[in-house]
């Protein structure tokens, strides 16, 4: 499957909305960004979207885009708008794909990120060729994405695969969703920075050279990989948790492969070793395959425009 | 959709094997009966399975059946197998299609029961209609079902829906799997009484009529009608437990109701009062659809039945 011309992916985030225009190859060949966060208007957001990509389109002489395809926090596939996103400034449901093709004239689909995310990978990635894959996207929040049969899960209401609050430790830690101990709060920034201070509070006597104030998932993986005691067992303590969190994942769908993305996995094996023990111990026995724990190899500035522009395909 | 002849619908289980000839109206119009547990040789029993299914043709004045369908503990679909089930005398990879196609000249399909059970629910219950739907079996074990977009989920290698061994309290009560904390150790006949005994042990002055010897989740359901507190106690925590698993399911597959059946389901409001308080607690607040917990409506004894013959239609 390719592009059969030239399409539009958006990475739609709460501080930046990142523009591609994405070949047939799957190749972004140009780029451009809106500061989200400056947008208290969402139709003076729209307008200069609709300015820049009008701009990417004239810029590199293409005769026409087969469409736009937007990754968006709370991003609805079935009614193509952005609902009650947390982390952005227009709140209530934004009818994104009603607006922008209003302007644009071609077909216009929205999705969730980490869909995207896991979609790109299928379509120009590591899952090329797979029709069962799960992904988990860990970054300031913990997203999923579930591929069944060639085709992305929505559900009855578009908003399957939200694994990131899936109820990991039962009256865990309190979530920012109002419940209680679901995955985000392990395995995300959040999560990797309290699991380090309450392990410090257990150890009290461990020298440890990081302040308080600069604590973040990638100081704590670089004091792991120095040899830091509190450290190494918070990445430990975390992969632990994401076995877990990888095998559940296992019962439910039985994908052929996993794929980690997001800041989060840049600890690299210090993350992924504990991560792979845990979900070799935690997997049930009925699944014989070799289930894979991979991190996507697309680059991390393209693979959420990719996945929103392979909607497209 | 309707069968549109007859068929065979074969629940395989255990102790018994309950076979039925089932009409182009999902109604099983008779029935025979095989003693699992007394077989040892896998072709005796496949012999015997296949007298009684020519013997029900034979006297029901059938033509010609559609083909047979099996519903089976590790109930291999793609493999049309029955894998290493602990409860059944014939262990290893006993090839099920083949051997009854050998004898039949019909088309077998395989399944495992769970599945056969929302199956069914989807072609001839309170499921009908539906496309995305997630059935839990509480009896012996825990079992799950999952249909997505109008057909059931098999996943990478045929055994995704495993329900029961998702983790739902890490290193909780050690599971038959070798896991622990697994939904089945909570919410199964087993799970149940385990929870009665432990709640008994904190409440040594509770006065109970219960001797140890003859708990069943039964007598625990009726001395809580009867206001036993432990008893009822005991099923506020199991529909509380159910209650995170069900949340945990609607974040994967986003599903328009939720079906449980099975032994346990008996208990009544009991359980399910506690269970929809539980899921209404923990579901993600995102899933705005109210998403009804349903008890499967099917005459138990041909629910497993109908969904097996279900698998032809």
């Amino acid at each position: 499957m390719a592009l059969s011309k030239f399409s539009i992916g958006i990475d739609l985030g709460g501080t930046n909305t990142d523009i591609g225009l994405v070949s047939a190859e799957g190749k972004v060949i140009a780029r451009a960004c809106l500061q989200t966060a400056q947008y208290f208007d969402v139709q003076s957001f729209i307008n200069d979207m609709v300015d820049a990509i009008r701009k990417l389109i004239l810029e590199n002489n293409i005769e026409k885009i087969v469409g736009v395809g937007v990754g968006a926090p709370c991003g609805n596939y079935y009614e193509g708008s952005i609902d009650d996103a947390a982390n952005l400034n227009f709140r209530g449901k934004t009818p994104l794909k009603q607006m922008l093709e209003a302007q644009l004239h071609v077909p216009v689909m929205v999705t969730n990120d980490a869909n995207a995310a896991v979609y790109g990978e299928m379509i120009y990635g590591d899952a090329k060729g797979m029709k069962d894959v799960v992904m988990f996207t860990l970054g300031t929040g913990v997203g999923g994405g579930i591929i069944i049969d060639g085709k992305l899960l929505y559900g009855s209401d578009g908003y399957a695969g939200e694994l990131g609050h899936a109820i990991l430790v039962p009256s865990g830690r309190k979530c920012t969703c109002g419940n209680s101990g679901c995955l985000e709060m392990y395995a995300s920034i959040r999560g990797i920075i309290q699991t380090y201070t309450e392990l410090l509070a257990q150890f009290p006597n461990e020298l440890t050279q990081i302040p308080k104030e600069s604590l973040t998932p990638k100081i704590i993986a670089e004091a792991a990989e120095k040899g830091n005691t509190v450290a190494i067992e918070t990445y430990r303590k975390t992969g632990e948790w994401l076995g877990i969190a990888l095998a559940n994942a296992v019962v439910f769908s039985s994908p052929e492969a996993i794929f980690l993305t997001g800041g989060i996995v840049n600890a690299g094996e210090i993350l992924l070793k504990p991560t792979r023990e845990s979900f070799a111990k935690h997997k049930l026995f009925l699944y014989k395959n070799d289930i894979p724990i991979l991190r996507s190899q697309l680059n991390e500035n393209d693979a959420a425009i990719l996945g929103a522009a392979a909607l497209l395909v």
